[in-house]
C-alpha cells in the first residue's frame, strides 16, 4: 500500500500534467488562429468574427505577440465563472447550465462531508495503534487514518455508524433541494417567453393501416373526431433514410472536389488526376475534377429522382405523425391520455424538439420495439458480463506467439528486441483501451437499435448503460481483481449475506488505487478535455485542405457538445467512490472535491465558449442523475455493512439495515414528488400560458408557425435548391428549418434569445453511427460515404 | 413417502367428506324456511319472494316435504352452469364474471398441459428403474412417475427441458388470451348503455389550503379555469367519520330495543329488566325498554347535532372534491392528466364508483401517505418473516408448564389426562390458526392504513400481501421445514446460486404431501364453502331474535361476497403448484384440475344465488392476477433449474435461464399492451359514448344526476329523516343512495339490469375493521359499539 509520500509524488506528477495542460491552453487560446477552435460557440451565434479578417501585420493575425496576455494565463477561470446562471440558460441552454450544476451537487454534498468526517471520523481512527501493533502488515500513513485502524469489536464503530446516518441524511436534503430548484427550473424554461413548436405538438405513432384513407387522412380524421376543439393541424412524417443518406454522399463527393480544385488553384500547371480502382490506388488515371464534377451530377439526378418517389410513394409515408394542437393545453391534453381502444395503437407523448428527434426511428412498430428490447438487454448483459473473452482472443491473437503463428514471415521483424518489448507491453493494452473508446459508441448504436425517437433520450439510455457497465466493471472490478465473468461465478456461488462482506473487506485497502484514479482521470483528465487537441488538429487540417469561403471554415468548426452518455456516468463514478469511501477512508475526499471544483469551472468555460448543444431537453435528465446518485448511496451503505459485519461489529448490522431501506423509500418519495414535472406537463401551466398568449397575440398566425416545423430536414431543403450548400447537409438542413422557425418567431415576439440556430457541423450522433444505423435499417443505404478528407 | 394405496386413502375420505357436505347442502338448501340463506340474491333483487309467506300447509312452508326434490341433489350444478356470460355479468357484476374466468384459466393452462405430461413426461420417467435399484430408499408408486426416476446425467431430462418451453408457451398463449378478453371485456363493460356517475367523475385529493376561499370555492375556481369547456359540478367530501359512528352505535341500541321489545312481546306478564352496570352484570335493575329508548333519545340528539356541526363546521371539509365534468371526454382527460405544477397538489384519478369509496382514507396526505407506505411495508416484512415468534411464545404460555406456572389453582384441572392432552395436542396448533383466520383481516388493516381510498383497491393490495405471505410461509414453509425466518437466515448464508437447488431438491419429496393439501383445502373445503354454515346459524339466530318485519329478515340474510382479499392468492396457490409440478410429478395435475372445475361450479352457484358484490370494479383486478400466475411460472422455471443441476444436467441450465428472461419479457410486453386498458380510460372510447349520447338524449339533465352521486352515505339520510330504518344504517344509506340513481335512471334509459341495489346487511369490509380504523383515525369515534346480539 501506498505511503502519504507515495501519493504525495502522484499528486506532484498528476499536478503537473495538469498544469502543463492548462499552460498549453493558455497559449493556444490567445493564437488568433486558433480563435475558432476555442471560441466557436460564439461564432455560432454571431457574437464574434474572425481576428484574420481584421486589419494589421499578418503576423499579429495569426500570433499573440501581446506579452501581457500571456502572464495573465488563468484568468479564464474567473471569466467563466463571471456569467450568471439566467444568463448562461439563454446562451447554451437549461440542459448545460443544470449539466453543470451536477459538478455543485458533487461540491455541495462533500464539502460538509469532508469536514465532517475530517472532523469527527479522523480523530477517532487515527488515535488507535492496531495497524502499529500488526507488525506483519505493511501500513500506510492513509490507512491509520481510515477505519482500519480500529481494533474489531470497538464501540468507536458507533461514530462511523452515526456518520453513515449523518451523510445520508445531508445527501437527501441536498439532493431533494437540489431536485426541486431543478424542477422549478425546468417550469420556469418550459413557461418562458419563447414559443416553441414542440410546445404544440405531439408525436403520434402506431397510426393503424387503414384500407380507404392514407395515412395523412386518418390522422387528421381522428384528431378532428377525438380532439374536436383542440387540433389544428398535422404532418406525416417520410421514409427518407435512402434520402438522407444521398445526400450525404452527395456532400463527401463535393468535399473531394473542393479539394481536388483547391488543389488545381494552388498549382495550374497541372489538374489533379486520380485512378477509378479501389481507393484509387489502381485502375485507370483521369481527371479527378472531372470525374467528381460527373459523379456529383449524378447523384444529384438520383436524389431529385428519390425525392420525387418518396413524396408520390404512398409506402414511403410512414405510420407516425406529428399532430398539433391550437393550444398547449390541447397538446398536454393528448401527451397525456390514452387515445384508442388498443393501447399500441395511436400511441402519443410529447414531441421532441425538432432539432432532438431521431428520425430513422420513428417507424418501429410497438411489437418489434418490445422484442428488441429483450435482445438488447440480453446483449447488454453479456456485453457487461463477457466483453473480456472476445478481448482476450483478440489479446492472444495479438501477442508475440500468436503474430508469429499467424505470419510467421514477421519473425524477424518482431523478435527484434524494441518490437518485441512493444508487443508485449502495448498491444494487450491497446486492445482493452480500443474497446473501452468504443465502447459509447457501442451503447449508443444499442440504444438506437432500441427504438428511441430523440436523441435525447439516445443518450440517456446509453448514459445508464454506461454506468452500470463502470460499476460493474471499474468499480467492483477494482476492488475484487478479476473479470466481470469471474465476479458473476462467484457471486452465484457465495451466500447473498457474503457479497457485501467480501466487497466491503476490499474497500480499505483499495483507496490509494482509487486516489491515484482519481489524480489521473479527474485532474489530468480534465484538463486535457480543455486542450482540445482533436478538435484543433482537425480544424487546422480541414482549414489547410478544405476551407475557400468564410462559410467553409465555419463549417471546418467542431465544437462538439457535452456528451451526456459519456460525460455523466463519469461524474456518476465520482459520487460512488465519495459516498463509499466517505465513513471507510475520509482523506479520499479532498481529492473528489478537488476534482468537482477543476471539472465546474472548465466545463462552465467549455459551455460558455466552445460546446455547442444539438438539442435542449429542458433537463429531462435529471430524474436518471437523480437516481444514480441514490443508486451509490446505496451501494455505499451495503458495503458499510459488509465492512462492519467483519470487523465484529455485528451489533451495528440492524442499525445499518435501515439506511437502505430509507434510501429506498426517499427515492420512491423523490419520485413521486418530482419526477413528474420531467414527464407530464401540467394543465395549469398550459393554461396560464395560453391565456397570456392570447391576451398578447390575439391574431397568432399558429398554424403558420406550426405548418413546417416537423419536416423530414432533407424535405425542408427541397423547397430551397437554390442555396445548395447549406440544404445538401442534413444538419445544415435542420439547422436551416429552426432558422427559419428563429425568424418568424422574432418577428412576432422580439426576444433576446438568438440561440436556436444548431451546429452546422455533422450531428456528432449521427454522424458516428449511421453506416450502423443503415445497416440495421435493412441495408437501405448500402455503400457508406467515403471517409472525409 | 406415500404410496399410491395411502393417497387412495386419502381421496376416499376426502372425496366421502365432500360427498357429505354436497349431501347436507342439497338437503338444506331444498328446505324453505333456508331459502333466504341460500338464494339471498334473488331476494336482494326482488325476484323471489319468501315462501314462508305463500299459501300451504304451515309444516310445507317450513321443511321440503316432496322427496322427488332430495333424488336430484346434484341438479344445483348443471343449473349453476347454464346461465350464459352476458347474463352472468348482468346478473352479479363483471367483477364475478370475471372472477370465475380465473377458474376457467385454471383448467385452460392445466388441462391441456397434463395430457401432455401424461403422453411424453409420464412414460419418461416410468421406465427407468433408478428407483428400483437405490434400495435403502423406500420410494412410492407416485415418485416412479416423478422425475426423481431419471438417472443422474440421463439424456431423458431433455425431454423435461423441451416440456418446460412447451409449458411455458402454452402458458403465454393462454394468458395473452385470456388478457385480450378481459380487456375488451372490461371495454365492453364500461361502454356499456348503463349510465354511471364515476363515468363524469374525478377524485380530487391534496387541494392546497388557501387563506381566502373554501374549499369549495378554490375547486369551483381551479376547474373553471382549468378546464373552462368540461367542468360541471362538484361535491365536497365532509369528514364524517365520528357522525358515521353515532349512527352506527345508534343502529346497535335499536337492535338491543328491538330484542327487548320482541321478548316482552312474547311474554307480556313481566317486563324485560337489564342491569346498568357492568356487561349488564351488576348494578341496579332497570327497565330495559324504557333504558334504551331514552338511549336512543339522547344519541339521536348527539347525531342531529353533530350533523349540525359537521355541515356548518368548515374545519370538517376535507381537502378532497369529487369534481363532475360534462362530458366523459373531460373527465377522461382530467384524471389521465396533471394538474398543478407540484405533482403532490391537485392529485386527480378516476373516482370509484360511489358504492367503493372508502370515505375515511381520502383526506390522507401526499407526504403522510408515502410515510404510511414505509411503515406498512417494514411492518409486512416482519409480518411475513417473523411472525411465528409471537406465535411461539402464546404457545409456551398455553403450554402444560405455562398454565400451571401463571394459574398454581388451576393445577388439579388441568392435570386431568384430557385436558391435557388437549391442551398439549390442540392449544398450540390454535393459537397459530387463530392468527391464520384473523391474517386477512390484519392485511385487510394494513391497507386501510396505507390510505387507499376504495374497497376495491384496499382488497387487490391485501390479496397481493397474502399471496405474498403464502408462498413464503406455505410454500417453501411446507418444501423447506422451517419458519419464515430460518428460511431468511439460511438464504442469507448461501449463495444465490445454492437456493434454487435446495429448494429445487425438496420439490419431487413434497408431491404427496401438497396432493393432500390440495385434497383437504381444495376439494373438501371448497365442498364447504357452499354449505355456508356460518351464514346459515347467524340467520337462523337473528330470525329467532330480532326479526320482526320482512324488512328485518331481509337484513338478516348475510349474502356475503367473493372476498378477492382471500380468494384469489388461494387460487394462485393451485396455480403455483400446478405449474411447478407440471414437469416434476406430473401425477399432481389431475388433482388440481378437479380442484378447478369443481371450484368453477361452486362458485358459478354462489355468484348466481348467493354473493352480493359491495361494488363493481370492472375486473381492475386482472393484471394482478395476470403478474401472479407469472410470477408462479418464473419460480417453476427457477426450481427446475435448480433441480436438474442437482442431476448432474448442468448443460441443460443454459436453456433453462432463457425461460426466465422470455417470461419476464412475456411480462413486461403485456404490461404495455393490455394494462393501460385496466388503468387509463381511451379518448376514442369516451368520445363515442359522448356523441351517442348527445344525440340520444339531448336534454339530458346530467347536472342532476350528478349533483348528489358522491355525498357522504351518512348524509344523505340527513334528506330522509323520516325513513329512520334506512338512514340509520351505514350502508343502507349507501344502497339508498344508489338506489335513487337507480331510480332515475331507469327512467331515463330503460334497462334490463336491476342488479345496482348493494347489500344492506353492513359491509363485511368496513364493518369488519372500523373500530380498528376509528383508533388510526385519532381515536375521533371512541368507544366502539356493542356487540351486535
Amino acid at each position: 500500500m501506498a505511503t502519504l509520500g507515495d501519493i504525495s509524488v502522484s499528486a506532484a506528477i498528476n499536478l503537473l500534467s495538469a498544469f502543463i495542460f492548462l499552460i498549453a491552453f493558455a497559449i493556444l487560446r490567445l493564437q488568433p488562429f486558433n480563435d475558432r477552435v476555442y471560441f466557436p460557440k460564439w461564432y455560432l451565434k454571431g457574437l464574434r468574427t474572425s481576428p484574420t479578417n481584421a486589419g494589421g501585420a499578418l503576423v499579429t493575425r495569426v500570433v499573440n505577440l501581446d506579452f501581457r496576455s500571456y502572464l495573465r494565463f488563468l484568468n479564464w477561470m474567473p471569466e467563466a465563472l463571471k456569467m450568471p446562471e439566467p444568463e448562461l440558460i439563454d446562451h447554451a441552454g437549461l440542459d448545460s447550465a443544470v449539466y453543470l450544476r451536477i459538478y455543485l451537487l458533487g461540491l455541495k454534498i462533500f464539502i460538509p462531508i469532508a469536514c465532517l468526517a475530517f472532523a469527527v471520523l479522523v480523530p477517532v481512527n487515527v488515535t488507535n495503534h492496531t495497524l502499529d501493533k500488526a507488525a506483519n502488515v505493511t501500513a500506510s500513513d492513509i490507512d491509520k487514518l481510515s477505519i482500519s485502524n480500529i481494533p474489531r469489536e470497538s464501540q468507536r464503530f458507533w461514530a462511523h455508524i452515526v456518520m453513515a446516518y449523518a451523510f445520508t441524511f445531508w445527501t437527501f436534503y441536498v439532493l431533494m433541494k437540489e431536485y426541486e430548484k431543478v424542477a422549478s427550473m425546468r417550469l420556469a424554461f418550459l413557461a418562458s417567453e419563447k414559443r416553441r413548436p414542440d410546445q404544440y405538438s405531439v408525436l403520434v405513432q402506431n397510426v393503424p393501416p387503414d384500407a380507404d384513407e392514407s395515412v395523412s387522412e386518418l390522422v387528421e380524421h381522428f384528431f378532428l373526431v377525438n380532439h374536436p376543439d383542440n387540433y389544428l393541424t398535422h404532418q406525416v412524417v417520410y421514409n427518407a433514410n435512402k434520402l438522407a443518406s444521398l445526400v450525404k454522399k452527395k456532400k463527401s463527393l463535393r468535399n473531394w472536389l473542393d479539394f481536388y480544385q483547391l488543389k488545381y488553384s494552388r498549382n495550374q500547371a497541372q489538374r489533379p488526376t486520380i485512378k477509378t480502382g479501389f481507393l484509387g490506388c489502381r485502375g485507370e488515371k483521369v481527371d479527378a475534377i472531372d470525374l467528381y464534377t460527373a459523379k456529383i451530377e449524378k447523384i444529384s439526378m438520383e436524389i431529385a429522382e428519390e425525392r420525387a418517389r418518396v413524396a408520390k410513394d404512398p409506402k414511403s409515408i410512414m405510420p407516425v405523425a406529428f399532430v398539433s394542437f391550437k393550444t398547449r393545453w390541447g397538446a398536454a391534453v393528448c401527451a397525456q391520455t390514452q387515445q384508442s381502444r388498443n393501447p399500441t395503437l395511436w400511441l402519443t407523448e410529447w414531441a421532441p424538439e425538432p432539432r432532438d428527434v431521431y428520425w430513422q426511428n420513428l417507424a418501429i412498430p410497438y411489437v418489434s420495439l418490445t422484442i428488441r428490447r429483450l435482445i438488447i438487454g440480453v446483449a447488454f448483459f453479456f456485453l457487461t458480463f463477457f466483453f473480456m473473452i472476445p478481448i482476450a482472443m483478440v489479446q492472444s491473437l495479438a501477442s508475440i506467439e500468436g503474430i508469429e503463428k499467424a505470419a510467421p514471415f514477421l519473425e524477424p521483424i518482431i523478435e527484434a528486441d524494441f518490437i518485441k518489448s512493444f508487443i508485449q507491453g502495448f498491444l494487450p493494452g491497446i486492445a482493452l483501451k480500443l474497446f473501452l473508446i468504443f465502447l459509447p459508441s457501442i451503447l449508443m448504436m444499442m440504444s438506437k437499435f432500441e427504438g428511441f425517437n430523440s436523441l435525447s433520450s439516445l443518450e440517456r439510455r446509453s448514459a445508464t448503460r454506461f454506468y452500470i457497465f463502470n460499476i460493474v466493471n471499474v468499480f467492483l472490478g477494482s476492488i475484487i481483481a478479476g473479470t466481470a465473468f469471474e465476479q458473476l461465478n462467484t457471486f452465484l456461488n457465495k451466500s447473498t449475506g457474503e457479497i457485501p462482506k467480501i466487497i466491503g473487506v476490499a474497500i480499505p485497502m483499495k483507496a490509494t488505487f482509487f486516489i491515484t484514479y482519481i489524480m489521473v482521470d479527474g485532474w489530468a483528465g480534465i484538463a486535457g478535455e480543455i486542450l482540445m487537441l482533436k478538435p484543433l488538429i482537425f480544424y487546422h487540417l480541414k482549414n489547410f485542405f478544405l476551407v475557400k469561403t468564410e462559410k467553409d471554415r465555419e463549417e471546418a468548426m467542431d465544437p462538439g457538445s457535452l456528451g451526456f452518455n459519456t460525460g455523466e456516468p463519469r461524474i456518476q463514478f465520482y459520487f460512488l467512490l465519495g459516498l463509499v469511501y466517505s465513513t471507510v477512508t475520509p482523506f479520499l475526499l479532498p481529492f473528489i472535491i478537488i476534482f468537482f471544483a477543476f471539472a465546474y469551472v472548465v466545463f462552465r468555460h467549455q459551455i460558455i465558449n466552445v460546446y455547442n448543444q444539438e438539442y435542449e431537453s429542458a433537463a429531462a435528465f435529471w430524474p436518471a442523475v437523480h437516481g444514480r446518485v441514490l443508486i451509490a448511496l446505496v451501494i455505499s451503505q451495503l458495503l458499510m455493512m459488509g465492512l462492519l459485519s467483519t470487523k465484529g461489529a455485528a451489533l451495528a448490522t440492524p442499525f445499518l439495515l435501515a439506511l437502505p431501506v430509507l434510501t429506498f423509500w426517499f427515492y420512491r418519495f423523490c419520485q413521486g414528488r418530482y419526477e413528474p414535472a420531467f414527464v407530464r406537463y401540467p394543465l395549469q401551466e398550459a393554461m396560464m400560458k395560453d391565456t397570456l398568449e392570447r391576451a398578447r397575440e390575439p391574431n397568432l398566425n399558429l398554424k403558420g408557425y406550426l405548418q413546417q416545423a416537423y419536416v423530414h430536414p432533407v424535405f425542408k431543403s427541397a423547397d430551397e435548391r437554390d442555396d445548395d450548400d447549406i440544404d445538401d447537409d442534413e444538419d445544415g438542413g435542420m439547422s436551416y428549418l429552426s432558422g427559419k422557425i428563429d425568424h418568424s418567431d422574432t418577428v412576432l415576439v422580439p426576444t433576446k434569445r438568438q440561440s436556436r440556430r444548431s451546429t452546422p457541423a455533422p450531428s456528432r450522433v449521427s454522424a458516428g453511427s449511421s453506416p450502423s444505423m443503415s445497416e440495421e435499417r435493412g441495408h437501405s443505404a448500402k455503400g457508406g460515404p467515403p471517409p472525409e478528407p
